[in-house]
């Protein structure tokens, strides 16, 4: 059975001492005191530990079954749904006004990193219901807004997203569903939607699906879709359940991982619905809450990352077999533990460095995001828009990997489905994919948020990396040589790829968008090397100011790591980026 | 449902206009002129299209089961199996004084490359009965080889190779299997085997174990280790079966692919053995089949790449999603093929220019051991046994990684099991793990295999790159440009690492070890750009004696594209082993 520990101390150095979130001067923010986050992860800690953590091997070897029409999930799931709904995380960050605490962005997602870790399938359940609280929140009226958040928030009904159908996925202008104008005022939904994550389920007493389709008769393609509520119960006026609504689970996806969650076959047969928002601007609304989503799947794959660090940790520093070259660790064994090899360890600092320079980049971005609602500070809009392809893309990628590096730390173990490492590979697998594929995140970067507003927060980036690299040089030579010199010719590479795309994208738009791949990667890892650069500082900062404990020198250490042995990779990136188009376009279809 | 198309044309370009094997001078290679290994090729493709491929799915789903000691195998395989025998396959290229047909290696491994790709799990069982069957002919005795050579080339009889216990692993020299002589000369076996593929199984009336024990007062670890057969059903003098021996399957391994393949725990008690070769040299007996096995398994990393290539292509030509943002490209559509976006081709062609590329160095390896072997050529041997960490090592961690790109291009469809992308994954993953993890092969690359006689053939690897571009070069502005410059920037990389481990491995080891991992990949890359050169010169060749078929251009372009775009890595890796041991070494493995 897997291990899961609650990685507080960690995550506290990153709020606490490099964000140093109290004083970060966004409103709520000032409550965000050490002592009280600490008491709201320990209670979270707690329940990953001893609640999630144990269902997840379980809910992956029995899965979700379909019967009847009705999706059973697995045994302990509706436990666990309980003891999350006593505890109040499902409104942690949700308006006050209809019964959420109101807590920041920033600490759902500490929060939503040790659910994810310790079983992202049931996590999942509780963040589609999120998800569609916030279009809800977002776009609907105070009617539909009292009529569905309270009990959203409470998780006595859950929500879902239902773009996906069988011919599209990524070009949603090709949406069949239909929506139907009634007398009523409502909407008749007809249509397959497939992929529905949570579609059906046994843990709530209502399901409230937020559907795209489209009005006849309004335009083509992208421009006509609207986004309707369409709620498997439908809500009698004084807030009870009414009758059936016209839908139904016609299937679930057998599917490589996340296994505890059921992907849905959903079939909306006239179903009645409601316009939510404005009618045809549907991908509006699903925009505004595409930074929190996304960034909540490179959450998802950054913390597939951790528990299967812990787990491949755990079994380095157990597991006997050879001995050291440079001399015996363990003589009263009959070998060492594998983490004195050196290949062992080069691998487990790759997922260490990887994992901490990830969370720090998420809980960084958690906060951009709250200062750009909580302050209505349009440069944070910016640059979290701009960043959250990145922070999507790149942590998912790279934590997909981590799990792969993980499972080959326990060699023939980590394939066997006992040590659960091979389940932590095949949930983060589908990180790379939803919620806009990486091929898409990057896309979207290079094809849309680098010109923004004529380039300006990819600009205010450049500043920001090259102000704090001015602030904190001279001060300290090892630091300068191990940290800043590192980062700034990463971010030079970046630099470089942007001019590139400038230049000889106008020319031909394929030469920026065959590099857009390797340059949301390049991205990444200045950022990560940013955060590495950061977390040294308040590493540095404490060990100044006395403290003894190792864990300071240790975030040094792996920092440094992370400089010498993650951020070459950009190097490579430009220079994949800089060969341009040619060799990627050059084949006809035909002669692949 | 998956496809698998035998890539038979690309085959013979590698062995007949790339290797051009009849003309090699290797004793056996003058009988494989192009149209008898056509012919070889179109029969084995009939068979992985029409028989093996169609199994994958079913192996996957249903797996192996035991009941009452007794293994059965998925649906279907039993069949398969005698269709396999019956074309005389599992002889390919066994000697025929046993009955075998003595076909070259190489050609085995074009034949292998087919079964690999259209049904992993399921070849493995004649795999590793190849395996047992090369040991058995190299170290057995006459009467050992002629009592169970011919049916295990038959099939009639299959082997396995006993290694693993559960405390060791890589750690050969902790084995606890014990070995008692007995008075009629042979041994009682007894101790737990794990990790035993295709132990127990319906396929074949007889199972020959080939199991690693000690010989109670032995040499200490790995010097006291013997070899035996251990026959599942003891044989009467007339080759008939005789009775049980006492050993049985304790168990199926649950584990994340290769389903099919039944994967056991093994119990010896008091079974009876037969020493095979001498008394405690069983870890040299199992040496010698090393080479080929090792890079039979670099073979299955990237065959599995192949087949998930080819799936991805297909869905890429097939989906309409967007437009082609130069120009509409399937007008009459609601969308244009995702083959048309730029990113949806970086990925294809860094399959594509991947698998291509480990087919030849693999073929051009297989070769190699042919040479070694048949003209008794130590050079080559010397040679081989340098370059087969990397063709396992680099490989399977491409091919691996290549399943994953493949996975990826259909986006949601990927992580379904319908589309079968996903089994390619899990399956692929194993390939990194057995037959020596691919840290312990970049260790065996680094630690053993660069300082074998004096660095001579490391030396000699380095000459034959620059021989080649040498003679090569001069000829052709762009294949200059486009094939030769790059080659000789990456192999500059490489002889500076290798320079690097040299000025300070001395000084400590673990500055060689902790980049051991990064010298193996940079080496693959090395070896995969001198194998695209090598294409690239063949496809000039073939387009200047007047070939018009787009095949050459092809192979050039996909040749280009691998130069520019993977080979960069190289820059990378060299920087990451530059680092040096510091970053790698530095925690104590309690502040990990």
């Amino acid at each position: 059975m897997p291990v899961y520990h609650a990685p507080t101390k960690d995550m506290l150095f990153v709020l606490d001492e490099v964000l140093k979130i109290s004083e970060a001067d966004i409103p709520g923010y000032d409550d965000l005191d050490r002592e009280t986050v600490q008491a709201i992860l320990d209670e979270a800690g707690k329940l990953s530990e001893n609640v999630l953590a144990p269902l997840n091997p379980v809910g992956d070897s029995q899965g979700c079954t379909l019967e009847n029409g009705v999706v059973r999930t697995p045994e302990g799931f509706k436990d666990a749904y309980e003891q999350m709904r006593a505890g109040g995380w499902m409104g942690l960050d949700a308006d006050p006004e209809y019964g959420g605490q109101g807590m920041p962005y920033v600490l759902n997602c500490a929060v939503g990193e040790m659910f994810v870790s310790s079983n992202m399938a049931f996590n999942m359940y509780q963040g589609l219901t999120h998800g569609a609280y916030s279009a809800i929140h977002a776009h609907g009226s105070d009617e539909q807004k009292a009529t569905y958040l309270p009990k959203m928030i409470d998780g006595e009904w859950s929500g879902t997203m239902n773009l996906t159908e069988p011919h599209c996925g990524t070009d949603l202008g090709l949406i069949r569903t239909k929506a139907e104008p009634q007398d009523d005022g409502s909407y008749a939904i007809s249509g397959q939607k497939i992929w529905i994550s949570a579609g059906e389920h046994d843990l709530s007493e209502n399901i409230i699906h937020l559907v795209l389709a489209k009005i006849p008769g309004g335009p083509d393609g992208i421009k006509g879709i609207s986004l309707f509520i369409v709620p498997k119960f439908l809500v009698n006026e004084d807030g009870s359940l009414g009758e059936r609504n016209s839908l139904s689970c016609g299937g679930l996806e057998e599917k490589m991982g996340i296994h505890g969650n059921a992907t849905c076959v959903m079939n909306y047969d006239g179903a009645k619905g409601f316009l939510i928002g404005e009618m045809h601007k549907g991908m509006r609304a699903m925009f505004t809450m595409m930074n929190e989503a996304r960034l909540g799947v490179g959450l998802q794959g950054y913390a597939q990352g951790v528990v299967a660090y812990q787990n491949a940790l755990a079994f380095a520093q157990d597991r006997l077999q050879g001995r050291d070259v440079t001399g015996v660790k363990n003589p009263d064994g009959p070998a060492d533990p594998i983490i004195v090899h050196p290949d062992v360890r080069r691998n487990l600092m790759h997922q260490k460095s990887f994992v901490e320079g990830a969370r720090a980049f998420t809980f960084w971005g958690a906060q951009m995001i709250d200062r750009a609602h909580r302050n209505e500070d349009a440069a944070a809009e910016g640059m979290i828009s701009l960043l959250t392809p990145v922070i999507k893309g790149f942590l998912t990628d790279k934590g997909f990997d981590t799990t792969v590096l993980a499972q080959q730390t326990l060699g023939g173990s980590g394939f066997t489905k006992e040590w659960g490492l091979e389940q932590f590979v095949r949930d983060a697998r589908i990180t790379m994919i939803y919620e806009g594929t990486n091929g898409i995140q990057s896309l979207d970067l290079v094809g849309r948020k680098l010109g923004v507003d004529g380039g300006k927060h990819v600009m205010a980036f450049f500043d920001m990396v090259k102000d704090f690299i001015k602030e904190n040089k001279g001060q300290d030579e090892a630091f300068d040589r191990d940290f800043l010199e590192p980062l700034k010719a990463a971010s030079k590479d970046l630099q470089t790829a942007g001019m590139y795309f400038m230049q000889n994208g106008m020319k031909n738009p394929n030469n920026a968008l065959s590099g857009s791949y390797d340059f949301m990667h390049l991205f990444g890892h200045v950022c990560l090397g940013l955060m590495w650069a950061k977390m040294g500082l308040a590493a540095k900062a404490a060990m100044d100011a006395g403290a003894s404990d190792d864990f300071y020198a240790t975030k040094l250490a792996t920092g440094r790591y992370y400089m010498a042995r993650q951020l070459p990779a950009t190097g490579m990136h430009l220079k994949r980026i800089e060969s341009g188009a040619e060799t990627v376009m050059e084949l006809d279809a035909a002669n692949f």
